[in-house]
């Protein structure tokens, strides 16, 4: 009965759903939100996780980058091949090892993930926009700091 | 090549991730956090995801329970048949037609139901207590306002 003894300040905030219920529902609409701004630049969900990790660190081979997003090596050779042919990103053989196979976006390939962040960036700001500045910025870093904490410091395995 | 162009504040904040990329990781990582506790309390997600909705709404048909918890009525089943024979809900004919069960907790079911979320509220408050007291409300009201805004709004289905 711990929820019904408390105080009513802090009942209100034991009455708020789980923190990972609120991230899971809120995850599943701002994916569901971004999805009509990405087929408006031609991008499916995986097109445009593979342009922003290419963004983030240059180029990697193949197996390097699926290991970052979390996607079956073979799943996203569909979504690679794609984009090479709408000259998005680039494909050329590691000369250390002709074998694997190099990836990095194009000068086209960063202005199209650019563009359609931009986009997405501004359904944001229709959520956010009503928020007084210092409370927008507080809940933005406070989010950030956590999705930037170890997986394990957030799962409390460690 | 917007990211490159704003000044160094605004950029601080454009190349944060996309707020879905940072709810939907946190989202998998704290549902990830939350199974040992329900498995020390013997319950599955599922079994959870029940109990919670059966506090918050105290009778409901299967059908209602299955809508409101967007789980497929026939896959609930087994789960509700294990929680009424713990004894943790009842299953009583609907007294205005007896084709319907109507769903509440027990007793049992509630203290259950509050013993595993105080267990999950200890973990979260492992991840928010460095926080100074106002920064923590501000981002738990901010993500809570969030959470409860109508589907639509969130997509901008709207």
């Amino acid at each position: 009965m711990i929820r019904r003894e408390v105080t009513e300040e802090a009942s209100s905030e034991a009455e708020r759903p789980d923190l990972a219920a609120m991230m899971v529902r809120l995850g599943r609409a701002l994916t569901a939100a971004e999805l009509p701004v990405l087929r408006a630049h031609g991008l499916s969900m995986w097109a445009y996780v593979v342009l922003l990790a290419l963004d983030e660190v240059p180029v990697r081979s193949q197996s390097a980058l699926a290991e970052a997003i979390h996607a079956d090596k073979t799943r996203i050779i569909g979504v690679l091949d794609d984009l090479q042919e709408r000259g998005l990103i680039r494909r050329s053989p590691d000369p250390s090892d002709r074998r694997v196979r190099l990836l990095s976006l194009t000068p086209e390939g960063r202005r199209l993930r650019d563009e359609a962040q931009a986009g997405i960036r501004q359904r944001e700001a229709r959520l956010l926009d009503h928020l007084p500045p210092a409370e927008r910025a507080t809940f933005l870093q406070v989010l950030r700091d956590l999705h930037d904490r170890p997986w394990q410091d957030l799962t409390g395995e460690a």
